[in-house]
């Protein structure tokens, strides 16, 4: 059992908490044996949703008494309820009986409790969100995807950096090449801060390969794309907020005519494999880079499946020493944009 | 001929002309009785281009020496050369020989020769570019999607108000609701923009519904969408590329096998309409509003129906008297901003 890594699940975060994240936990210890779960919340009621499980091994739970709520506003709720899920199971991490925490609850109080319980890397300014998205051909990294409403150019330098390491040591793309989103590519396009990201970015160590739009972000043109918080979040919502738009324009003009409800039958086993390949559910959460931890954060929608996979990234994450790798890549970026300032 | 509304069109702009230009005048002319074009550019070009497509009634070439390049630094070529063909086009309107001017060209340009030649609408602080874009059941417009990439609360509102006038005079929206888009719908969302121009659009006399996320675009919770111009940009090239990539996936999924080639055959006239339901060139370019006249810009990539689209956007645009309609509209909207302040 040498190679076993723990994480610590929020049992209680998620719209389909409690059922979805304790069968999430038991497929995840199922297909991994070197997996061992911590479930945090509700005792009783853990205990009575495992009941429908059968035995399972290298799971434990760990009593937590509150739950902060989707809806609720984050930093006072984590402050007021110390008991809460995500609290007690930072603290987890925190006291090393956790490699990592795992939460599909409220974004903002995990942002809130991580920066309470474990803290900021040193020298980091912002801890940021960051996601996986698709392209036409593989996937590439973006942060931060809604952790930093405003943001300053010595933000996303280090934005990128840390979206480097994660990219580099857990999602295996050597090199990466690094990207900021801007409403043009040419040089001199951009917003204020993009100007002034762009450069430092130029002035940085980093693999630096100058700014993407929107419309290109398919193509792949960098695997670590880099924005602000408040842009981060629009963009990947409005990328939702197509998708649906597509599934359910040709959901209704399908249903209209019998050759359409043929043809769907047909195509039913490609048209699924495409909407799983946009499904952000097989990606396994956002992880929540630059506070002194591994955090990762999924959809509140998330069902067993995504619960399962947020667990393997989170384990993932925790084996690549994360944080290390944060705190000495920051030190080379810091010294490069000194010594060049 | 009383009705008769006088458009000019830059021959010269996008990436197809002046094939797709002046195709696209001949077929918008053809459809609509009431429409006349002053087609602007150099004029042998357009003579020849013209020799192809027969006698074309209600046309006229207007001579432009020069003509401002896709890639070109914006303001700088329009100040170089004022006889390109957008501020011979611009001066047209000014000039009262055409009530609106459609342009498919640089729109970084179109927006320097807008300002040079038209100017500002008296107390507008910033013009705006706007677009429609679709929604599950119909659609809405959003602004600015890329005029300005720094703005200041002052100017959402007066977007706000622009959107509202163009919404309810050129798309017959009833008293449309106006929405800001944020990285979450809950009050006290938003970045520090965002959150200082709720507080204004609460204070103003627009019918504003508040904070809208991407993801809900498609459920059309606001007729009026505002945002700033980097965040727009993003937005609609985000919209763009994640269409763009759900085709291609479909495209190549389908192809992969015979169920699926026989599938997409028989699906094919409902995929057909999905995707015009999806295209910009259906609804005929992006209004600059708050200059001081009615231009109209178009994709790039716009082919001669989309021409024709951009068209009788402009004449609608004219005939409903715009500019005076958001120049009243503002002194409304200004007298409830200052009598709240």
């Amino acid at each position: 059992m040498a190679g076993l890594v723990t994480v610590a699940l929020d049992a209680m975060g998620g719209d389909h908490a409690p059922q979805a994240t304790v069968q999430g936990a038991v497929l995840a210890l199922r297909d991994d044996p070197d997996l061992a779960v911590l479930l945090v919340g509700d005792e009783a009621r853990l205990r009575s949703e495992l009941g429908r499980h059968g035995h399972a091994e290298r799971l434990e739970v760990v009593h937590a008494s509150e739950v902060v709520a989707m809806d609720e506003a984050p930093a006072r709720a984590v402050r007021a309820r110390p008991d809460n899920s995500m609290s007690v199971g930072m603290r987890l991490v925190r006291a090393g009986r956790a490699a990592a925490f795992a939460t599909a609850g409220n974004t903002g109080a995990a942002l809130a409790s991580a920066l309470f319980e474990l803290g900021r890397i040193r020298g980091i300014r912002r801890p940021a969100l960051a996601t996986v998205m698709p392209a036409a051909d593989g996937f590439f990294l973006i942060l931060d995807i809604g952790a930093n409403a405003d943001c300053r150019a010595a933000d996303l330098v280090q934005f990128g950096l840390m979206g480097r390491v994660y990219a580099e040591r857990v999602l295996g793309i050597a090199e990466p090449r690094v990207a900021l989103i801007s409403n043009g590519e040419e040089q001199g396009k951009g917003n204020e801060l993009v100007k002034e990201a762009t450069a430092a970015f130029l002035r940085s160590n980093l693999r630096f390969v100058g700014n993407v739009e929107g419309k290109d972000l398919p193509l792949r043109l960098a695997d670590v794309v880099v924005t602000d918080g408040f842009t981060g979040n629009v963009l990947i919502k409005t990328a939702e907020g197509v998708a649906y738009l597509i599934v359910e324009l040709l959901r209704r003009e399908l249903r209209g005519s019998w050759r359409g409800r043929v043809g769907a039958l047909l195509a039913r086993p490609a048209l699924r494999r495409v909407f799983r390949q946009l499904d952000y559910a097989e990606f396994g959460g956002a992880p929540l880079l630059g506070v002194d931890g591994v955090v990762v954060v999924g959809h509140g929608r998330s069902d067993a499946r995504a619960i399962a996979g947020m667990l393997r990234a989170a384990k993932r994450a925790a084996q690549q020493d994360l944080v290390v790798q944060i705190a000495e890549g920051l030190v080379e970026l810091e010294k490069k944009l000194g010594s060049n300032a």
